[in-house]
């Protein structure tokens, strides 16, 4: 089945909202074997959203539609469906009993609207609203629609919630007789067309009904395998299949193969490996700490961090020597390395991470460019031994931009570090 | 002149993201006089794209397109437009170029994608990317749609926002006639409904032609004040104005009328005082120093960070005494002061700001649960004698969100007292 979304509302046409509706029925509906194939944002007019819904009904199975559904005098949804469709409006007993009851048991005086919100599209099934006021109804449009489905909901997010929950799901999923399986790949140190280099073999191959999205962001690029058909085990295994060729194909950049982020997946290892990790850190100023300790249950394993911008706060808080920084300057694999080594000693921890670098837009030059960070790996060996690894990463972009990406080259590096040692075990 | 957008991609359909790109077109143009009359989200597939785009420039004067630009197999738009406008596609020298040489100076090796990147639509104005690849373009639409524009950008939306700034809304301004003046007024520490009582007169007061939008986002909401009419002068002297009443009558949670962060104005306190800062952070987790020093030019008053998540490290690092810990907990307002004189101490610097809270989702309890954040303020007066300021900040949300609440609510504090200190002398 395939469905479509109109979500009504001036408020979303002029920027003060974002459609995060849209983005909660589209999962929903997935879950449901219920493709989107598309949404649309109209404004609170009737004419407009009436003229919508005779599009949108004619090409899509399901039309589901959020907003306009309230008392004043922009709610115009109702009215619109109803003179489409040529339904009367009815009085149901049930919600008007219901919304008269909620008024009493809140002290209030039960307002005159009320029997105008209970007024619903005759035929119709009716969504009570638990969280709120106005009624959804699914509408079965045999006549003029193919037997398309309107669904009416409110706008409020957590009373569309609930009723995508407890009634339209279930239903839609009852109707559909598809299956619909997405899995993510997660990578990081690659771009969008370096990886569609390395995996263009295998999607030139999928399998029918299976299709490839990438979705790049500002710290690296995600893959989403789809894929869809009528026999579940037929669909997970042509999904499964094409997602282990890619995790295969992109190994050295692949870090995941499920909706995880870096962060998390480094958590997980230092979970499994029973370490401790701190960080120090120059140019990406308390970042790569704060992507550590994003993950909920990280003070299990992250230490401390240490933010030194200063020469001076390198050498007091990490050991960082005098004469490294004069000889080799604060940007260097050198002074990295000292960094790491100082925090992993003075935390106690068993890897430290280090970055130091020029973040921009000033401090840059020819030899130490805006967009270089040096950074700076320790780990805890056996007899104490600490074992120092130091590399210099480049990019460019603006100050924000480049300390996501320090940061991402930095997680890269605890990663790559955590996955071969746990390899070696 | 009426807009219509059109996103374009299945991320955007199965919920995988939400349309935040749409939102920003539509604030863009509101403030080049254009008014956005619908949204659409279509699938990555040509001809659908073509049937979309064939509809929507049949109606309105501009559809703007984002998404599908990339180097990859998805990414159809051009070549949807190329096809429904039965132009040819050709090799733009200049996008090339530049391509290739930002290849270059990363030290990558050109890849035979940027030939397929720099292919453009004959005819169109193109649209540099400073911030990625795939060039935009505005396509003028002659023959079969009434002069209408086509306007194609990448989905990333930093690239996408850049053209929307640099060469796309003064496009149209140019063309709507008419002078269009924002300005932005920057609160902290209100709500969306509070801040509305608040300028409730004014607002219902402002000039024709002026409106006011509420920009709401993780860590606070901002405030857009358009004026558009014909004559400058008239147009200029009605945005203020209203700014200006608004500045004041909000006065104690706006700490700009100019579009900078908080960050940003903290350190143009800093600067002008002469002040160095440090931070030492429990639940925030590096993300005050981040933020601090997301600031270009911060390694001027910024000197260290403390990420102290253990009570071990909170004492070995800023001395914080085991007997508070043991007698008020870690999450008190006992030992964020400790934390904020230790830290002052001993970063040598003149104002010091801490946090220990429960970010969750575990780790509440009834007395200090989950969204609650103690703060410490640590400044330095005459004779090296430290004042010590401390107060505590609930929220509630996920733990990504009260991070972000918890870091705001502690550059709040840090922005007061810049601001008290400042009005005393």
């Amino acid at each position: 089945m395939i469905a479509e979304i109109v979500s009504i509302g001036d408020e979303l046409l002029t920027g003060q909202k974002v459609n995060s509706n849209a983005r909660f029925i589209c999962s929903a509906l997935a879950g449901a074997g219920v493709g989107v194939k598309r949404i649309i944002v109209c404004a609170d007019n009737e004419d407009a959203i009436a003229e919508q819904f005779a599009d949108s009904l004619e090409r899509s199975d399901i039309v589901l539609v959020t907003g306009g559904l309230g008392p004043t005098r922009d709610d115009r949804t109702k009215y619109s469906a109803q003179r489409l469709l040529e339904k009367e409006l009815v009085l149901d007993q049930e919600v008007y009993a219901r919304t008269v009851e909620r008024y009493r048991r809140s002290g209030r005086e039960p307002s005159p609207y009320l029997k105008r919100n209970a007024m619903v599209i005759d035929g119709a099934r009716v969504i009570h609203n638990e969280k709120g006021l106005a009624p959804g109804m699914i509408i079965h449009c045999l006549e003029r629609f193919q037997g398309h489905y309107l669904v009416l909901m409110p706008g409020v997010p957590e009373e569309m919630e609930a009723m995508m929950r407890s009634a339209i799901v279930p239903f839609f999923s009852e109707k559909s007789c598809t299956v619909i399986v997405h899995s993510h790949i997660k990578t990081t140190g690659i771009g969008e067309t370096a990886l569609a280099d390395i995996i263009r073999v295998i999607e030139d191959n999928v399998p029918d009904g299976t299709s490839l999205a990438y979705l790049p962001h500002a710290a690296g690029v995600d893959l989403r395998v789809s894929s869809i058909g009528i026999d579940k085990e037929v669909v997970d295994k042509d999904n499964r299949k094409v997602v282990e060729a890619i995790a295969e194909a992109a190994e050295e950049f692949v870090y995941a193969t499920s909706d995880i982020t870096l962060e998390e997946c480094i958590g997980r290892f230092l979970v499994s490996g029973g370490l401790k990790i701190a960080a120090a850190e120059s140019c990406t100023g308390g970042l790569v700490a704060s992507r550590l300790t994003d993950v909920a249950g990280s003070s299990r394993y992250f230490l401390q961090g240490f933010v030194v911008y200063s020469n001076d706060s390198k050498e007091k808080n990490l050991g960082v020597r005098s004469e490294t920084l004069a000889l080799r300057g604060a940007v260097s694999e050198e002074v990295a390395g000292e960094m790491a080594q100082g925090c992993l000693l003075r935390a106690g921890a068993d890897m430290a991470i280090s970055s130091t670098g020029i973040a921009g837009p000033d401090g840059g030059s020819e030899a130490k460019p805006v967009g270089m960070v040096c950074l700076g790996l320790a780990n805890r060996k056996e007899n104490n031994r600490v074992e120092i690894e130091t590399t210099t990463f480049y990019t460019h972009g603006d100050r924000l931009r480049n300390k996501i990406r320090f940061s991402e080259a930095a997680l890269r590096m605890v990663w790559k570090k955590l996955r071969d040692l746990q390899a070696q075990d």
